[in-house]
């Protein structure tokens, strides 16, 4: 709509289906003149609908298992051979706690399960930002972007230990930003966005009562995965280039909240 | 360059001259397709250069001293008369200490100078808020920003009352928005920008040495007055339509520092 | 019980009866061997109980508007003599909103009465700070505590401008806390409480639903008067000389909940 | 010196020789009255002295690999037997990055080095935590404290992965604190502490020049290791009851600090 991403060339992972946060960034990077590469792992894309997504962008799909430096390495070296020349931004949205998907109880996890959905959700992010430095296959000036959750500052008791992933992924972003702005100006930051209904996020238990209770609490309501997707084109765009080692609320004011006249009259029904 | 702002109508405070942060968002905001009405204190527009800007914009100017509620019932009245509607966005980029300007140390105040400096720096803030909120003046989806600085949050000595203004402020933010949030969906946030050297900045004592500072503590350097406007732009953008209550950290990145390699050698050094 | 302030000498402000936080704090700290000396603004003084306190603990009553310079010097010249020297400890317990008693809503305040509460709970911080150091009053590693609440950082719709007041009394303990601690080895610190049923809380617009929300969200429940004022001690005593220019949440862990089961609970009944 | 964990049972973690944190809580929660259990892991207790330690405060010594569940079971099993009771308090003073330990580059890491230092570093306190509150060890109100380190908030580039490990071992903290807060009226902390000459904390590169540095910019100085482990006292006495999910700053005021004058001073010198 507005050609905020001319010219620049991006990878984007996690677009599983067409309620991915990432799927609406990729849609909306479209829109707004980028070319990309679409990524996710094996599994996600047999059970996801990506190709459709890649038609519909005029982009390829690398498949590449976050988790594997080899993986990640050809994922960026075959990204710049398609897109012709370096990266000018990067979206990380990819989330997976075996705890949760097993029922384990936070204060009783399989430590096991707990190693991979911390290597999948966060280290992945350390692997991805290492071969783009590593590779210098950053634009000066470029954008990475991580999606987050505020349960990596405050309790949301379903959340598991997602809560302690995302704490580790936001501190990723800080201590590898500072070496990416020193070394290549490029910087990093992470997007911490409401409660959406993705298929991913309707994973977690109780979901749809805290999705309500969300909106009451925030003064402007949720966030959709559509404004999510623009908040986050403003950030690969050219209009943000000094914001970096930042978590970036978007939440329509949820995180700053103590307690609204909504949820308290809600709270006081009898 | 984008057409972002194209049909907003906008009110911007505390354009002095070609220095200032509110000057440079006026011409990006121009550049970008908005109209606007342009204000400044009458003292600051005898000082300064507003006019050359009101011709380069194409824009109005009505002085208002924003601590008077008539003068800024006066000026949300006829911009909106002369924008022909409702308000879509706002900047508020007013501060000053009188004890900073007369050289009185943070321990040893004249509270008059203090009340002066928070009415003039802090609850001029409240004051443009509570007249456009009570004017209804704002169209929905709004955004209103506040300029401020991290004294609000860590010490920075020679900052002086001006701190306790900011941190003031972003209260102010904070609350305020929750009421503008809920009632008119507008949104209020505070960008925390790098040390500048504007007009006012440059009266704080010992500012190039902390310029420099910051530049060498900063991941990507100290952001500039026109990087700031690029970032308030995207704040009043429709693609950021979900972030309110938000102190946004401009800044390059220095304000989730530490230490640098930088800052460390140089402090080294003997 | 433990001798942890003995041989100590402090200063207490805003013991209005039995139900303040400040008289839990005088009594607490003659347990621990402390002499102090009581004070309140002559109103509050007359409206509550504060002579039976002095008598309970030994201490003598030094009436103070605390936005009064002349008062404050007169006070703590008076204190060292009657203590026989200078001052430990210095307790802080001092807030009133105007507009929240005249019933102004935050969105339409009568500014007059912003800045008279913005004086008597905020600035006067500053004042005390400002004699104590400019008299040279404090022992080194002795110890300033301020009362706040969390609305200072996030929003509670009927707290008003009392948010605004706190966060710039947060502030001052900051910037003057550097200041007091680099030149006298001083420090300063506010305690963030848990909603608290004192005579001036239960002021507050709905307060009794609000408490029990709090008490909901907790993890340990709420905080009471007398926690606070052993948490007071501990902060007073010579366990925390290395603590300074921190806010300290005592709260039964609320400022780090996004969510509690129990009110997720009462939130979803219908 | 004030009896102020008369009766209390503890475990302590961590001493590994006189300069550790963990050695002075000893001796500190002795003096205060203690009785304890001290435990390191089988090599560091090779390594270091922790047999005088336990002599000299009266104290068994129970080896343990804080990363097996068995052990830990083992350790706290046996403590409730040699202190005839539940738990009081604990502490966790335990890190170790195998990457800082080899000069990997924070930017090109080994991860199987990164999952040894999370694993040993962070998720230990999970582990810790989990046998305690499954084998319902801890009498209520109790504490439990585990040492950490700002970098866990802001950039320290030569802190490396320990930076990411602290963000995750303080999300612990809040995340397992919240249900041991509502199920068994647990405490659960972190002390961050000033950059202390540890044996282990000798190990980071360029240490003694940061530690002037942090001594410079803390109003107060940094903080001892006799000094932190007053404060950790503080926290597992009945003063503090209320204190939980905090990560509670213990840096002389390095946290809230921007500059100061003395570090402006040293790095204007040229």
């Amino acid at each position: 709509m507005y050609n905020l991403l001319k010219g620049k060339k991006g990878i984007i992972f996690g677009a599983l289906d067409s309620n991915s946060i990432a799927w609406k960034v990729a849609e909306r990077a479209h829109e707004e003149g980028a070319e990309f590469v679409l990524t996710n792992a094996p599994i996600a894309m047999r059970m996801g609908t990506i190709n459709q997504l890649a038609e519909q962008t005029g982009s390829q799909v690398i498949p590449a298992d976050a988790t594997s430096m080899e993986d990640l390495q050809n994922l960026v070296d075959k990204s710049m051979e398609i897109l012709g020349g370096k990266i000018d931004f990067v979206l990380h949205s990819i989330g997976m706690s075996v705890n949760v998907r097993k029922g384990n109880h936070y204060t009783d996890q399989n430590y096991d399960f707990t190693t991979k959905g911390w290597d999948v959700s966060a280290v992945s992010f350390h692997k991805v930002l290492n071969v783009l430095y590593n590779s210098n296959a950053m634009n000066e000036w470029g954008s990475i972007v991580a999606l987050t959750y505020m349960a990596a500052q405050r309790v949301f008791p379903d959340y598991n230990d997602m809560a302690d992933n995302k704490s580790y992924l936001e501190s990723i972003a800080r201590s590898f930003g500072y070496f990416f702005g020193r070394d290549q100006k490029v910087r990093v930051n992470t997007i911490s966005q409401s409660p959406t209904a993705t298929t991913a996020g309707q994973g977690v238990k109780g979901f749809d009562g805290f999705i309500r209770y969300a909106e009451e609490m925030s003064p402007l309501g949720n966030a959709t995965a559509l404004e999510c997707a623009d908040y986050t084109i403003s950030m690969f765009s050219d209009l943000t280039k000094k914001v970096s080692l930042q978590n970036l609320f978007h939440d329509g004011g949820f995180s700053n909240m103590g307690i609204s006249t909504k949820v308290m009259e809600n709270f006081s029904k009898e």
